[in-house]
């Protein structure tokens, strides 16, 4: 089955937006055979998002659109191509009701404003995409030659819960039994760098399996992506799978994890099969790490909590740092990690206790300590571990890469 | 000068590859005045290519593309268009010797391969685009009737510069003097939803001082965005200057900046000016608020850390909520928040503190306190005020929102 994407949106024409629903419709659809010939984006504007559509279903007869189905005057996917279909609009009574149930239980004041009854205006003929992350319905409109254009919204959770709940299923009964398909599978490592780590592959750092190899790297360290292209889903499964056994015997100990794993929830599982609970002592990081841990669903059978020991002051008053060691080492040095880490363990009551100091930037480095300067101590119950590392980048970048080698240091303490 | 763009890669029709060449291209024109009315993309094919570059001819006979320049197979764009246009390729000498050149600067072994040699094939009549970033030449294609495509490549350090260095003063001169322009300026909302915005601002939801008004809304509220088209760079920056004063008059203290203003900034500016320091307490969003402030270069003026307060222990141990009001109250509810606040306010002896308690999901609603319930207070000196919200949407959206809306409760105070 062949399709095409229109995009639509101003945002996305003048650049303020960079479109990542397209690369994500791209993906799910190439998993399942589903091939994306051809992709536009247009304006917010009725006629350039009817002649779009118009072309596309004359090449393809196969469209999916995003955008511009809220409740504002700018959002004119709907009777842009309900006309093209010569449909009228309808307000769906049942649509009506749920986007009122939803405003009373936001606890809005008074009525339904009449803006929003825009979202529940259905073509005639056409089926409701529902949208269980956001209020605008999605369409399916088809005419009699079989020609259909699906329309999803533009905000990219909702899309994706969309395409995922509701335009998938559809779309694979039409194309029926699965033809060739496009899948990969990531392996993701953490703690070496792109030009090591092709040396470490050899000869894989160009495929495994007879499959492509890609490096991406990223804040959280070098994933390498193999694409099975043109192949059956059980081949390009059977090739992938034989692929990534060959890259993990090779990194080894960097390998964290696949595909959207996330090293905050692989350090979770690792602590919960072992009864440990984890504190946290962040200084350049400033919640970083504490953040990154709770942003998984079930953090608290695990994380306590911790210090967010920014300033000196804090370091000592809550954490026990002692005001020798920040005079004479500074703040940023092995000695006041390891009494971050103990301290946060030791008021906490945690098996785990890590502590992060380190200078981000763009300001307070020195010659000796450069920006990018982070010390980390892991104490596990009362034996410490410390890393030294100078992290290049941007502010940004560095807090990142420095949580990321805090979660990585309690993995390899506890595999 | 109304333009298309015509991105090709099989690597972004596969989603691989977002697309950031086309939002740069846009932003880039956009800035003087030169505007892209339609962006497609396709794959490496050359009847594919030919396809999308005619129809754009002849649709607005102004064509970039960018992608598909390189020395391999898969690079398509320079036959695939100079066949469209009807002329041959010849090899460029002058090309050659710079690509044999760098070759050999580049202490590669043996001869150019012949491969590298297509690269230095240019369309008969072409004007070559030199690319001091990379070995492939970009090419401009011109026919008899004045219609023109310049190709880019498609890597983004590459095709920017090329951009910069060879297309634009090309494009200047041909737009012309008149020199109009697209530009924008955005206001920033937050704590109040995009339907009740719309209603707030009456007609001028629709637009303000002849501009169109688009509504953006993400994690951290709602962006109003006006963009000036067609106008000269005078008359656009009146015309917005105006717009966003009208906005700002009509959406009021919802209003906490513009364009790429951060609230974190904003309030760590207030605090500055008035010399008030900062304490977080935080258990929901787990340190999220912690490491929003730090993220801010020169935060460490303002921000002296907090308490990552995720489990009921570390509330009563570190912060001193009472025992009997987590029991009777929840540990989500005002008198904790209070608590929280004035806890490490009192600990860490700032002017500010600020406490976030709620139930960020999936699981630990309950029909009193469903998932989204945030408590949230802010202790100035002392004085302490509370607000109670439900957020929609996933984890990651309620953290963020209630991040935030704690940013929000202080600028409140604070103006």
């Amino acid at each position: 089955m062949n399709i095409e994407i229109i995009t639509i949106g101003d945002e996305l024409l003048l650049g303020f937006t960079i479109d990542t629903n397209a690369a994500h419709l791209a993906r799910e659809l190439a998993a399942v055979g589903i091939q994306i010939v051809r992709r536009a984006t247009v304006g917010d504007a009725a006629e350039g998002i009817a002649a779009a559509v118009r072309d596309a279903l004359d090449r393809t007869g196969a469209v999916i659109t995003t955008g511009g189905l809220g409740p504002t005057s700018d959002d004119l996917t709907k009777p842009a191509i309900a006309e093209l279909f010569g449909r009228s609009l309808s307000l769906d009574q049942s649509i009506v009701a749920g986007l009122e149930r939803l405003w009373k239980a936001r606890g809005r004041p008074g009525p339904l404003p009449a803006t929003n009854l825009q979202q529940a205006l259905i073509p005639q003929g056409a089926r409701v995409l529902v949208n269980r992350h956001g209020t605008a319905p999605g369409i399916w409109l088809e005419d009699e030659r079989g020609r259909w254009v699906a329309m999803l919204p533009g905000v990219p959770r909702e899309m994706r819960g969309m395409l995922a709940d509701e335009l998938l299923p559809i779309l694979q009964e039409r194309a029926g039994p699965a033809g060739h398909v496009v899948r990969s599978r990531t392996v993701r490592t953490t703690g070496i760098a792109e030009s090591q780590l092709a040396v470490q592959l050899g000869e894989l750092a160009r495929g495994a399996a007879g499959l492509p190899l890609a490096f991406l790297p990223g804040f959280d360290g070098v994933d390498l992506r193999l694409t099975a292209r043109d192949m059956s889903p059980a081949d390009a499964d059977a090739a992938l799978a034989s692929g990534v056994e060959q890259l993990r015997a090779r990194v080894g100990r960097f390998v964290y994890g696949e595909d959207t794993d996330d090293l905050a929830d692989v350090v979770l599982r690792l602590c919960r099969e072992r009864g440990l609970r984890i504190g946290v002592a962040e200084s350049c990081t400033g919640g970083m790490l504490g953040a990154r841990l709770t942003a998984i669903p079930g953090s608290s059978d695990v994380v306590d909590g911790g210090v967010i020991a920014y300033d000196n002051r804090v370091k000592q008053a809550l954490l026990g740092v002692s005001e020798t060691d920040l005079r004479e080492s500074g703040a940023v040095s092995e000695p006041v990690a390891r009494q971050m880490a103990a301290g946060v363990r030791e008021r906490l009551g945690t098996a785990i206790g890590v502590g992060i100091t380190g200078i981000a930037g763009p300001g307070g480095g020195t010659p000796e300590k450069p920006v990018g300067t982070v010390w980390t101590a892991l104490d596990l119950e009362g034996s410490t571990r410390t890393t030294h590392t100078i992290w290049f980048g941007d502010r940004d970048e560095i807090r990142r890469r420095a949580a990321q080698a805090a979660l990585d240091l309690i993995r390899r303490a506890l595999t």
